[in-house]
């Protein structure tokens, strides 16, 4: 693990990171923000999963996380949201191969061979912060878009690895949408009880308990209608009695401008369920 | 003048325009960004230049000062670095030509037909901003690196226009280093006293008074010793008994994650002055 990257930045360090990874099969690079309390002892991890196209600089050069993390004495890792490189199978559409991943394991050709975001989020990722960073065990998670469909599906799976989840404009039942099923035909083939357990409006409805979800989506999201579907989370949570905070923002869209605007709240979501 | 994108953002507008220059003889993009305070009054206004290579978007998307301009209650501007587009001289370096106009009037064959920015930064814009946005005559300035060398250059020259100025990492003496005697030359030509006009350190030898002064640099700034050379702004301030306020910030860079450490600080210091 190289550190490739390093920026004073609101009394601690913007890193970036690369790595050979095993599960993966392929060179990645992560960014890890170590706010200044990271300097004299070890601090909980927030990981943020990003959405289509993006890799790991987008949400430190544009969310203004950093400034939270510090007030709050939390590190926050952002890796890339793929496999990549010239020997990572592609494609030319935006929303499928390299920057596309969907945190899922393929099982299909010829995905199956570096797509496996899942076990790389779970496992792999953490294992190395808490190795080599000055990162305490304690875990929350959250992302956007794509990556808000990671966090969730990631966090309900692994309940007892996550102190706390949450979103902006998250794809909450990909089994159900065209982004979704798109790469889960891709990446899973066409059994629907494998799509299931990817899929949170699934998860939720399973699930007995769950962590604390904040979950943040615009009222002027061109995705919102056909893609996010935010009413489908409300509705199972309530059916299923589950706790959650769903709110809706008016005017706000699907960019880094309403990313930032709230991230603070929910780091701060985030430092009050990892203590 | 035509709104090219808005988004939300801290329950203000991050909006974007598009119009056609009449001093720059092009189509110029500038960001601006109105604070809620902005939709039931008019608002001051400070005016932010970038540095080289940047345009209308770097300082939107990467600073996070929209927070803060929320806060306070100020309208925030990004024009753009230079003139643009097939029509306008360019040159293949990074620091000549498009996104390195360096905020003056060039005299000199193929750049004195668009290269302009001087008066487009001090008349034009805040014109068209006045007229047609919840504006107040009262404006500070404020840039980095190559916008530091702007906004300090243009407040001195203009110091009844402007409340207060401030800069990250400027280049106060273009007229002593690399960057500066590249652009001067070639937009001036060789003629040491059309420099001097645009040259901070000699503007403050020869103020009498000047406005509230706010300097940051990193110390770990790659450019600090031979293009930023911010210890020759102390000495003259002294020399001449102007009061000013130099930050040198151990550790931090030339990047946005500097800037983004500390527009908080800029924001309240204009805010303050402006009042």
């Amino acid at each position: 693990m190289e550190r490739i990257e390093r920026h004073a930045c609101f009394g601690g360090w913007q890193d970036v990171y690369q790595h050979q990874s095993a599960v993966l099969g392929c060179e990645m690079r992560f960014a890890a923000y170590l706010p200044p309390q990271a300097q004299v002892q070890a601090c909980p991890v927030i990981y943020w999963l990003s959405g289509l196209t993006c890799n790991e600089q987008n949400f430190i050069t544009k969310a203004g996380a950093q400034q939270y993390a510090a007030a709050h004495g939390v590190i926050l890792i952002a890796p890339d949201t793929s496999p990549r490189g010239d020997k990572v199978a592609d494609d030319d559409a935006y929303d499928l191969g390299q920057g596309a991943g969907f945190y899922v394991n393929a099982l299909q050709e010829p995905w199956n061979s570096h797509y496996r975001m899942y076990d790389y989020i779970v496992s792999e990722l953490p294992t190395l912060v808490e190795a080599h960073l000055p990162a305490t065990e304690k875990r929350s998670i959250f992302g956007h878009s794509m990556g808000g469909h990671g966090a969730l599906m990631i966090g309900l799976r692994n309940a007892s690895r996550y102190c706390s989840l949450s979103a902006f404009s998250p794809i909450v039942a990909p089994s159900q949408v065209p982004w979704g099923r798109k790469a889960f035909m891709a990446y899973l083939g066409d059994d629907k009880a494998t799509w299931a357990q990817y899929d949170t409006i699934h998860l939720l409805d399973e699930a007995a308990s769950i962590p604390p979800i904040l979950v943040d989506v615009g009222t002027a999201d061109p995705f919102l209608h056909d893609q996010l579907k935010p009413s489908l989370l409300a509705d199972i949570c309530d059916k299923k009695q589950h706790k959650y905070t769903l709110r809706l923002h008016d005017g706000y869209d699907h960019s880094y401008y309403f990313i930032s605007s709230f991230v603070g709240e929910h780091i701060a979501f985030h430092a009050q369920n990892l203590k």
